[in-house]
Formats: structure tokens, sequence, C-alpha cells
């Protein structure tokens, strides 16, 4: 039986993991030229939300050449600049080779909010996400937000065939990356037995399930499990769930988006729990 | 004061809208091939939810070569024979022209959905979305899938910047174009002042609302008005909503995702007004 791991004295975890599975620092294979380590972050938004958490942890800030036009980015840069964060001037095309959506701005840290395991097994009142191979980076990413809106604990995923802090969910999640652990387990269905001991509800979410989301009376600690839009919740996971709920809906044919029906259910906890 | 239109007898419309703003054959620049005119429905899901609910009214169906190898593929294959729709087999580089995330699929159609205006305004239960300015087809898409299932009536849209049924659009809806008709509207306001006297409340949603929308007494006839995440409604538009509310979040400094906002309003709603 694995211990829950206590969290650091800043309740963070330094990390060697993002663009690379390598801890070392990389190379970009066009120019020759070496990304920091860590996780990347991407868009104006998620980068002031990374400078306002954790300013000190921040590595490298990204700002494209002529910057000083925009004022979001001039602003980001003295916010930058104050936190004694090292600040690269960059051609687009050098941020376009990370990724083309960055609105101009791109950082790296070692640093990630981890979930504190202890507080969550003392706790009266929680919910969990996870997700089963949701690969997607724009629904992960939605997923975060939303769960950062809502004050959901954290979105676990299984360590394979799963999306990870990557440059994409950066910036669809706004900031949220920095607020709302995106767990990695390598034995999922093994943490969902834990989290059972531990007082939660798992619950997966399924189309073909009969209890209806509406009416169903939500724990106060809960789970909801969500699959793929392709292939489901797998079996091994949907072994473990407790119980199987559906979003009614008024056509058959069709299916809610993961993002979408993963913010319904936290909508609904949020309602059920309180604010 | 602008008369409804009745609907035809199918329901439908006869347009030339979509890739182009004309209504004749659009050349490819690249190629020199035509396009056919009418609206272009893209992937998998999309093309066979077109072909099943207006088989008849479909132009033409582009498949990608050795579609037989691929079942889905094969299978939209069959339908589209069997409803004697004009199949064409293309090049992926030639599908790629219209859009990159094709499935290897694309249709086109000169039908669409058409909002009946009359049984609008007899009856007692709707539920529209107005979406002011938010030009993001992944969010139009995922918003109109939304509605198809939750049973909404129509999502608004003014004339100028705003998403229309692009094949991005198409694609990303999964089939809820057929269903949901995807309303431009040139005078925006007066249709909202005349949904008002057909019974409608028009809320607007804003984070800086003071009325909760879980905690709300929803009406039986409601308009939701969405504005883009960067600008929100317009103060033209904002001038004729009845009320403003918001959906709780944990923390101010961030917003819903606007396809999320209007998710969780057609949630709400359903739920009032019942299944």
């Amino acid at each position: 039986m694995k211990k829950f791991k206590k969290p650091d004295r800043q309740g963070v975890r330094h990390r060697s993991r993002g663009l690379s599975a390598g801890g070392s620092p990389r190379k970009d294979v066009l120019s020759g030229r070496e990304f920091p380590p860590g996780r990347c972050v991407v868009g104006i938004h998620a980068v002031r939300e990374l400078l306002r958490v954790r300013g000190r942890a921040v590595d490298q800030v990204w700002l494209r050449e002529h910057f000083q036009d925009h004022s979001e980015l001039k602003e980001l840069h003295d916010l930058a600049k104050r936190l004694s964060a090292p600040i690269h001037t960059k051609s687009v095309a050098n941020l376009d080779r990370v990724i083309s959506a960055h609105q101009g701005v791109i950082a790296f840290t070692r640093e990630e909010p981890e979930l504190n395991w202890l507080a969550l097994k003392n706790s009266q009142r929680a919910c969990l996400i996870v997700l089963d191979e949701v690969e997607d980076p724009h629904n992960v990413g939605a997923i975060l937000r939303t769960a950062w809106l809502f004050g959901a604990q954290a979105v676990l995923v299984p360590e394979l065939r799963a999306a990870h802090l990557s440059p994409a969910v950066s910036k669809v999640a706004q900031g949220a990356v920095e607020h709302i652990p995106l767990v990695r387990q390598q034995a999922l269905t093994e943490q969902l037995k834990e989290l059972k001991d531990m007082g939660f509800w798992i619950l997966g979410m399924s189309h073909e399930a009969k209890q209806d989301l509406f009416s169903l009376d939500i724990p106060q600690k809960v789970v909801w499990v969500l699959g793929s839009e392709s292939s489901g919740i797998r079996k091994s996971i949907a072994g473990v769930c407790d119980d199987f709920v559906r979003i009614p809906q008024k056509n058959p044919e069709a299916s809610y988006n993961v993002s979408v029906a993963a913010a319904i259910a936290m909508a609904q906890t949020f309602q059920a729990h309180g604010a």
C-alpha cells in the first residue's frame, strides 16, 4: 500500500518534465538552441498567472521582439523584471518553434502544483476528475480551467496515453495549471481504490448509464471518471467505479464533448457541496 | 416590425452560403477545380448525420482514396450510394485544401435547418443562445453540439464578426448543424426586442453580474446572451438584456470558456424546464 506523500514546504514539487521526457536541457533540432528543462507555459493569461503564483521559480521568460508595442506583453515584461526572472527577447519564428499560438510570450519553470493527499484524506468535501486516456490538449486544458474555477482539487490521468502539461495544455488552461495539479498515476486503478478508502465515491460518466446526473444525490467526496470520446472508460478503470452516471440528452445518437461533460459534473458538484 | 417567416414545407431553406460569400461555384485557387456551392460538412460524425437527416439534399460527397480500407468511411460510402448522392473519390491533398481535420470525408449541401419562428412564438418553453461576436469555430461548434443534446432551439449570431457554418464548425458540432439553426441576424438588437414580445427573458452572462445562475429561477422562455471572451457583450446588445447572470467561480481572476459557460446555462435550463 502506497503511503501518502507529504507535500514539501511550498506545496510544490521540482520536476524536469515538459517538452521532452528527460530532465536535461533539450536541443531544438532546427536551431541547435537549447530549451530550458521543466515545463513550458504559453500565452498571456498563463504566463501572468505563473509569474503571479510562482514568480521566483520562473527560469526564463521569452518575449517576442517589439513586445513593448503590446501593452499586455509590456506589463508581463515589467512584472518578470520586478521578480528578477531572466528575460530573453526572441524572434516570432523562434517562439513559433515551441507552439504557434504563443501570443508573444512563453515561460519555463521546474515547479508545478502538487496534490496534498493528506489534506484530501482529511477533507469532508472534495471533487476530483479522472481522465482515462483523454489525450486532446484542448479538452485537458479546458477541464483544468473549469476545475480551477469550480474549486476541484485535482485532475488525475494515467501515466501512458494521457495528456501531460504540454505547452498547448498550459495555453488553453489559462493559468489553471498553476493551481490544479495534473497528477500522472502509473497505477490508476490502485489509486482509485485508495481514494475509496479515503471516503471517495468513484463515479464513471457514461451515456449508457441508468442513473441520471440531475437527479443524483452527489456524494461529499466524489471522483468523476471520464473516458476518451472514441472508446470511453477502459474496463480496468470501469471495474473500480462504484456507479455510472449519465447526463440526460435529447438525442441518443450523439454525446457530450468530454470537457463539456466534466464541466456539467463539476457544476452539479459545486451546487451540491455549496460554495 | 418584421413579420415571422413561415418555414417551408420541409422546414429548411435553400441557400448558397458556405466557403465563399457568393452563390456560384467557387474556384480552388491551387487546383482550378470547383467546389460545389452551399455549405461544407466535414468529418465522419457530421457527414453521417447530414446523410441521415437530409440525404436527398446532398450535392456531393468527397471520400479519400482507399476509403474502402476504413470501415466507417466505407459505411458512409454505402449510405451515400443508397441515397443516390454523387460520390467523388479525392486525394488526401485535395481534401486537405478544404480543411486538414477532414477524417477522409467532406460533403456539400445547400440545405440547412431553419428556425420555426411561429412555433417559437407559440411555445410555452424554449431556450435560445445568442453569441455576440464569438468567432472561434471550436467554441461555436461545441455550443451547437451541446444545444442539440440539451434540446435548445437555435443559436443566434450577428451578421458581422461571427462564426458561420464553416467546415470547422460543422466538424466540431458533430452533426448538430443539421438540427440546430445557426441564425445570422443583421439587426440582432431588434430581434432580441421581438423575442421579448414573444415572452422571452433576455439574460446576459457576465462574471460581473450580481445574480448567481445557480440560485436563479430560470424563466420558461429564455435567451442566454454570451459575449466574446476578450471583450464580452457589446453595449448595444447589453442594453436589451433584462438582467445579467454570473456562474459562481472560486477565483475572480479567470473566467469560464464561452462554450463551458453556455453548456452550464443550458444544463440549468434543461433541469428547470424538465425533460
